[in-house]
């Protein structure tokens, strides 16, 4: 790949599948550049950013003049444009649909069901100075849990990673949602063994990318747990 | 693919990615055999059923004993495993991209926003003995119309497809869900010349298998039609 440019990716740290698209690119040692948006500030709504996504999210990412969103397409894209290690998103016909067949089941449970959660205990409290409403958590934690038992009785039932042997794109983006509510001081996998070990294994495989993403989100609850 | 079984698929026409899945088969004439279960009898909570796919959910595709469920990734298996036309999930890596940005972004604006819409006006009076609450039915509305503005303003801007210039998955999994208002006797399309042209263009390339797997919506229609 002599001659091309690295690529480049705009990023709030704080935002799930950014870290996802974060701790792959520091993986797998494709050469990058990150730019942060920072989404609080209002970043994503620059005239600069709206030309790059009319969407006005992130993360995006520009490989040699190619503009993609959405942390699936890119994390997919990068894996098979780049030389990265198959276990990502194998190229074999059947272990590369039970990758797909997550991450389209992720997009409607596991991300929105763990975001929830972050959202009521954190980001409506915080930016909008609303009080956290209990019931409203509570209901959030009961869809969660849900999730969470498919993620252990389904996916991790008899294979150590989401779809399979080891890592792949699944358990990346899966990671980064269940760790969100962190932010709140709340360990979602907290009396889930199963999941606890999944998570351990996850973190081994990624090494110091994965604390590396999470910088932010740990001062967040650091920030957190110095209120209660 | 001699001696290859036929490909098994378990589907509920009034399912949007059911459809989806059956016109993207009858399309590209692979061989295959449909069994069908109907939601509305239970047929998904049955044990064989269950036993096929714990999350009781169609579409599920058994292909030589390979067991694969959600559209998404069955859709993106069979048009890498078989041999179909390249324009519905290109192999050149930024067009391949293009298909899954659309596909990922689907399953949070297209598919809830469209289904909200049949839910409200269909389902819940329907199978619950509810009325319809005109005030909830505005809310979706004006939810589906920020996603049908992106359609047309983004990803139909400057193409005659949701990604490129011939049919694609996204516009197929994209139909299905828009087409299924109509079983409440609304078409969303209406005052939307862009978004009907592109219709007539992914109904023109589907040719019969569209009408033929819309059968049971349009009697849906119908009848809606013939309650007013």
């Amino acid at each position: 790949m002599a001659g091309r440019k690295a690529v480049e990716v705009y990023l709030d740290l704080l935002s799930q599948p950014c870290r996802a698209v974060q701790i792959f690119l520091r993986s797998t040692k494709i050469p990058h550049t990150v730019k942060l948006v920072a989404i609080r500030k209002g970043e994503n709504r620059t005239p600069e950013f709206t030309g790059l996504n009319p969407m006005q999210k992130v993360p995006v990412m520009v490989d040699n003049g190619f503009v993609l969103t959405e942390s699936d397409a890119i994390l997919k894209y990068l894996a098979t444009k780049y030389d990265v290690p198959d276990h990502w998103y194998p190229r074999h016909a059947e272990r590369r649909a039970k990758v797909n067949e997550y991450t389209a089941w992720h997009h409607t449970n596991t991300r929105p069901h763990a975001a929830k959660v972050f959202i009521l205990e954190v980001l409506l409290p915080r930016m909008m100075g609303q009080p956290i409403e209990p019931e409203k958590v509570q209901k959030a934690l009961v869809e969660l849990s849900g999730t969470l038992d498919k993620l252990e009785g389904m996916f991790l039932k008899r294979q150590p990673f989401l779809c399979g042997d080891d890592i792949s794109l699944a358990d990346l983006l899966a990671i980064c949602e269940i760790m969100q509510p962190l932010g709140g001081g709340r360990d979602i996998l907290q009396d889930r063994p199963k999941l606890l070990s999944w998570r351990s294994r996850v973190q081994s495989a990624l090494k110091d990318s994965f604390d590396e993403a999470h910088t932010v989100l740990y001062r967040l609850r650091d920030k957190s747990k110095a209120k209660l």
